[in-house]
């Protein structure tokens, strides 16, 4: 889902100097080598594992509280407190992104500067991370963050160092991804963007908030939540998504559309598994108008084999039609999944987001990250929902994608510091149009 | 600053049938010819006039009436009345936007549906207007509109003929413009994009809503927006904006930074005149933290040298970094455009605004669209502000848009029904940044 590129793990790191700027125009690029080891890194695929991966490496406090790089006008102090008499807002929060310079994110940040995402009264810091080769496009959004004047936009900082980037981090945004090349495997990709979301972890671990909340949206985004997860082991399990919210959203449409009715008609969608073609879109829970689907599209044969497919295809036709991958609704989604951590759930409602599976009711295997049906009071936490029900078609469906999502983690058990890796990945399961 | 693509008006149009799809995922699209003859277009650039154009085209009242093609699920039927009771949402409003598969609407649609502009309990319509060659991109721009299932959104319509787009619309955002080609004279570009306005016009005032607003963003966007409102004679002529709010924006920033205060407190920011290099950010008139800015910023080389470039090279700074033009702050400047008429203005502030010149207070010749400061009560409409002083610095610089504003008019003549067009504009003018 994510098309925009970092620096793989493994390329020696600069991390920009703090600079006080007082010019939009330019914005000087101090480049120092950072004289710490960050990892031990993987370098041939699933083949290298090293147990020490899950440790925390050994950052000096100095260094790590070292602020990124402010931008242009948000270098400027100001008093928020000052302005509290007037404006009654809440505290600043901090939002990292990282592939900020991509597509999706020049959605994203813009809905985040707006309010649109944590509300009217909400002032926030956005922390954004990008590649060194992506560090000019990095400048330019921040340029055009400065020029669309948002009042609750407070702080811009941008850098291509994550120990610099997620300082403070409330929220962890995680887009960036590398593109599959051609030619690669899964297993390359696991492997490439695994190192990636293991160094992110570490460094969350580090300098983030130690209560941050980590929405992982490049790809492939399960198992490089699982991956991110475990390389941050102060940060509670539970704080780690996998955005299925853009498959949720669009099976939703598709039902809406089967049975002619409005999509907000439609509640109760639940996205099982893994963001991939082994995902299962659950018609069996879904309800349209408070009455379970089944009771209002009779058509059966539609529901086993076309609604999944329409789903899932969904990208692959976007981009025959648009030529361009989904950034605008994949932006939309990301919204909707953090309002659904910030907001409670409506009642008799949930959603569905990617989340580590550990004692779940559903029978699923421990150790994964597993998209299931949640529901949240709005605090930022959630909890599974009740009242689900399975019939064998369902649970034989969600088996296949556990079976998918385990051997992924077999795969990737170099970077979770969970001995040898192994892969022995079935076919490809991208999702069209995602790279 | 608009780049996406439109049919020019010369092209022959088709005009999608009308028809109720069952799917998401394919739209058929009937071509059938438009029977009437629209317009004598003018063929030679600055060379041919007729004064029949100003004149509307003899539309059926049956073919104006026909709807444009709904797409998707923004097919299916709804209750809106129903929903009220739970919902109190005001009465749905249409929305027409051009150069709707291009990438500032691309931004921009995805605010409008999600309440940022109009707010959260104004549902709307949006009709998206692309050409022949972008159909499928249009299509594309729906189905992710269909996949954000913002409440708000009710109905979505697409087609290629303003006829059918422009039905009943009560804002019309026209975006589409024709980029400038490699070697085209700035006539050539006038010209051409004229053409498209006037054709624009002319459906706007056959189909729309006698009180439609329209805000021009396409490029010559103030000569554009004239040709526009001339051929929309039963159209108020205040109604017509061209956007300059992105250089009000823009300068604001720019004078935050120098001042070494946050934008929120810059306030009065002028744009005077043409949206082209000839613009009069006005630096007498503006104010931080209320006081004004010459007594704030005392470094008048920077104001009277400095200041203005830097507003006007942002575009090109950005291209330059980003390697795209700035689309997302363009939209954003959108939306503070039309907030701007249907908010009312802050107690002693005002915003800039291309509008007709009719007997204005500051002197600028009449029958022009002119950037100006104006106040709204938030119905939709403006009045200009009072209260604005000048000096011969300002006044000077006003003149010199305002001549090539008026040289611009007489390029155009023979698209405003004003006799033979006369060309003698004065060198590129054109924005950096801008095509």
């Amino acid at each position: 889902m994510a098309l925009a590129e970092l620096s793989p793990s493994h390329t020696k790191i600069h991390s920009p100097q703090l600079s006080y700027l007082s010019t939009c125009h330019s914005n000087h690029r101090g480049l120092s080598l950072r004289p710490l080891p960050r990892t031990q890194i993987a370098r041939v695929v699933c083949s290298v594992t090293s147990t020490q991966q899950v440790q925390s490496p050994p950052i000096q406090v100095e260094d790590s509280k070292k602020k990124p790089e402010c931008y242009g006008v948000f270098c400027l102090t100001y008093d928020l407190k000052a302005e509290d008499e007037t404006k009654s807002w809440k505290k600043l929060i901090n939002i990292a992104v990282s592939g900020a310079a991509g597509m999706i994110s020049n959605h994203l940040l813009f809905k985040l500067a707006s309010g649109e995402v944590f509300g009217p009264d909400q002032p926030i810091a956005l922390k954004l991370l990008g590649s060194e080769r992506s560090f000019q496009a990095l400048e330019g959004v921040a340029m055009e963050l400065e020029d669309s004047l948002y009042p609750l936009l407070r702080e811009v900082s941008i850098g291509i160092d994550p120990y610099d980037v997620f300082q403070d981090a409330e929220w962890a945004l995680l887009i960036g991804a590398k593109p599959r090349g051609p030619g690669m495997e899964r297993a390359d990709l696991l492997d490439i963007n695994g190192q990636i979301f293991a160094e992110q972890g570490k460094a969350l671990n580090a300098v983030a908030s130690q209560n941050v909340k980590v929405i992982v949206v490049g790809n492939p985004c399960n198992t490089n939540a699982l991956i991110c997860m475990k390389n941050a082991p102060n940060i509670p399990a539970k704080n780690f998504h996998a955005l299925t919210r853009l498959d949720e959203n669009r099976a939703k449409c598709q039902l809406a559309l089967k049975a002619g009715v409005f999509y907000d008609q439609v509640s109760n969608m639940t996205i099982w598994g893994n963001h991939s073609t082994t995902q299962v879109p659950d018609f069996l829970n879904a309800k349209i108008n408070g009455i379970p689907v089944k009771e209002v599209i009779k058509d059966t044969k539609w529901l086993e084999e076309e609604f999944t497919e329409m789903v899932q295809k969904r990208g692959g036709v976007l981009i025959q039609k648009w030529g361009r991958s989904s950034a605008a609704s994949t932006a939309v989604s990301v919204v909707d999944a953090i309002r659904s951590l910030v907001t409670p759930t409506p009642e008799g409602d949930w959603f569905s987001t990617g989340v580590y599976t550990t004692g779940n009711p559903y029978g699923i295997a421990d150790g994964l990250v597993f998209s299931m049906p949640c529901r949240s009071k709005g605090d930022g936490d959630y909890e599974l929902a009740k009242d689900v029900i399975f019939d064998d078609y369902l649970l034989k469906r969600i088996k296949k994608s556990e079976a998918e999502l385990l051997a992924e983690k077999r795969c990737v058990a170099h970077l979770t510091g969970e001995g040898i890796a192994v892969c022995d990945l079935p076919g490809d399961t991208m999702l069209p149009g995602e790279m």
